[in-house]
């Protein structure tokens, strides 16, 4: 696989998407936002020697919407968020992630280290224990090295600051290629509200989370029902939409912070619709970055009864095998998307598909058509070697009827690379 | 991937599984039962040369239990087959099955040609249309060359024999590496009963069907809504129980013949688990040689709450990329199996699990055990060297809970080469 570079500011994926929006690309990522403070060190908890301790502090007042794992074996990190959020009623000032150690079938320890560094943290920054969370991303079973973790507070706090988006954001990654990040920015009534954010993959990528660790922040007030609902929704159609491999983990969490001057009602749409395009980024990014992908495969499905119809056909053929090795192969195999699409579990129309590779139309009215298959061949090899984020989408678009449920998912190719990853991961 | 050598007789998962039972194996296939004819020749549909047209003929009188794909998206001749074993009430005498051309999406045309194709053969073999059946396996989309099937038609039944068994099972392989075939012979109230059977895989293989076709062939006679339980039953516990890589296909089709003097009712149980035994032997095989596979990978789930909770489990740990690409990494990451149990979407008790990869325990009460890595890593390499069929299973045990549901699942583990196949199949 070649190299790829980082992007400077990945956010061609949000433009692309939607040129009218009143949401601007801007450099900052979660610390873009007003308040925000960030850091992210080296403590050394990875044998590799790159950063592994990530914080962010939000301003006094701050909303958090959680969303975590549906995985029936959870960290106790996990736990501790979903349990906090809840006793505080959705309020936290703070979230503290190492990568490395999952922490995750540690039993007792497990609780026990992570209730430790939530109090050694709240001691620093003066807070109560409560407003703290924590995420653990790495290899599951292994407990955190704590004395270790316990000595990085002291500089993590120090290296605080409104521009540490960048160091928090490495400090979460652990097969990661690149960072994720984003930063948007609108003007809502006249006045600047800003939407940043940054997340890790990049194997056991699954809708309804993953090994996924995302943080939102936000810089308008908005009062917690209303916070939450408009994470929910803006986690379905962005975190939710996604496959890499069909493996869920055991520590997936997404934390959304909102704090500021109280936006006006007549706002909350809008604010709303930058939330889901931020999302919808750092999804897409967690997606590309998939454990030895060359593309981001982007399937939109059409005609289907509902959008939750649509978006299981989306996903299943995003996350068939066949069809992922097919795209890495340059193989404009039509028939396995069809085969995909089939199985879907939903009602589709078998003489009723059209089906779309970028520009080329390969199926009408659920029969091959003769297309030019050196042309196909060659979007699919074009979109591999495309600019990382900026061109490097194969989009396949499938009409399976003729309802009016459409969606959109996102998932990667499968290479010889994802399996060379995952068979050497702890050995 | 190293070369594997096809076994001279593949019955050793059989003894294995079960060394009281009343069935053992006997040489000849799918014509190892009284009556059974058959044949494979080349008729020129594969660019390799390799056979690709094959045939069975049942005595007269056969019954006939068909099982099908699941998926919406189905190929004539599938369509065609489950119409004829309605319209006659569950007889047929004869099946037809070409390799290298599934012979799907090909729209009206593909109705067309497996018609014609079974009219010409029924002609032959002086049967009605009716009692034929017609198997299609290959590149979906490709419709079947007609003139060279229908020239083979003439040779392919003059070589019939009741020796034919090997050169029919090799005739309907397409990805395969060796031919997938068993034979088991029991007395039964002082009467020989043999059992015979076919398959091929090697993709697209997952529960409800897959691009699989399997053909069963039995000497004793049951009555049609008999044999259609058992072979439902024994279905549900070999083919159902297997997964390759979570695609089905559109042409999955199982078909088992009975045919002979009338079993007494106190036989029935045995015949079926013989039936069972056949087919657990056949789809394990299917699994076993999974495009680029190096070992079996069994998963047996105990204390589910139900049969249907544990296989969910078993198949859910089973079809797991990154549990795959473990196994194939040698690497004894017991966090992926708990993970992909976790997601199995049935009840799973995190502190009630116990865990063992052969026979090492590697978790108990939901804690990780002190376990010998390197011995662990030995098991998998072990069995990644053994004998094809004969001692490379990786066993994974695995507790859920306290309940009495208990099932068993295959599949294979995830090479790069599985990648390599997949990615370059059509071009």
């Amino acid at each position: 696989m070649p190299p790829r570079p980082p992007p400077a500011v990945s956010v061609s994926y949000i433009a692309a998407a939607d040129p009218a929006s009143a949401w601007r690309p801007v450099e900052g990522g979660i610390t873009a936002p007003r308040g925000f403070l960030a850091a992210g060190i080296t403590a050394g908890l990875k044998p590799s020697g790159n950063s592994d301790l990530s914080l962010l502090l939000a301003p006094a007042g701050a909303v958090c919407a959680g969303s975590f794992t549906t995985n029936r074996v959870r960290a106790a990190c996990v736990d501790l968020c979903a349990e906090r959020l809840t006793a505080t009623g959705g309020h936290a000032r703070a979230v503290l992630t190492n990568s490395g150690q999952a922490n995750a079938c540690t039993g007792e320890r497990g609780r026990l280290d992570s209730l430790r560094a939530t109090a050694a943290l709240a001691d620093r920054l003066g807070l109560a224990e409560q407003e703290v969370l924590i995420c653990s991303t790495g290899v599951i079973g292994v407990p955190i090295p704590m004395d270790r973790l316990l000595a990085g507070l002291g500089p993590l706090v120090e290296a605080l600051g409104p521009h540490g988006g960048g160091a928090a954001a490495a400090a979460i990654l652990t097969t990661d290629l690149v960072d994720k990040q984003i930063a948007l920015e609108a003007d809502l009534g006249g006045r600047r509200v800003r939407i940043g954010g940054m997340a890790k993959g990049s194997g056991m990528i699954h809708p309804a989370m993953a090994t996924m660790l995302a943080t939102l922040s936000c810089d308008a007030g908005v009062p917690v029902p209303v916070w939450q609902d408009m994470v929910r929704r803006a986690v379905e159609r962005s975190f939710n939409a996604i496959t890499v491999d069909g493996d869920t983990s055991t520590n997936d969490t997404l934390l959304a912070f909102a704090a500021g001057e109280a936006l006006p009602v007549e706002h909350h749409a809008a604010l709303e619709e930058g939330l889901t395009a931020a999302a919808r980024h750092l999804a897409r990014a967690v997606a590309r970055d998939g454990e030895g992908a060359t593309c981001l495969i982007e399937v939109r499905v059409e005609g289907a009864a509902d959008e939750a119809a649509a978006r299981r056909v989306a996903l299943t053929v995003c996350g068939s095998s066949l069809v992922k090795c097919a795209v890495h192969g340059r193989d404009p195999n039509w028939g396995r998307i069809v085969a995909a699409a089939g199985r879907a579990g939903v009602e589709v129309d078998p003489e009723g598909i059209d089906l779309w590779l970028g520009p080329h139309q390969l199926m009408a009215a659920g029969q091959p058509l003769r297309f030019d298959r050196a042309a196909a061949s060659g979007y699919l090899r074009d979109r591999a070697a495309a600019a990382y984020l900026r061109d490097d989408t194969v989009v396949i678009r499938l009409r399976v009827g003729r309802g009016t449920g459409e969606a959109v998912a996102w998932g990667c190719d499968l290479s010889d690379q994802y399996v060379r990853i995952n068979a050497d991961y702890t050995t």
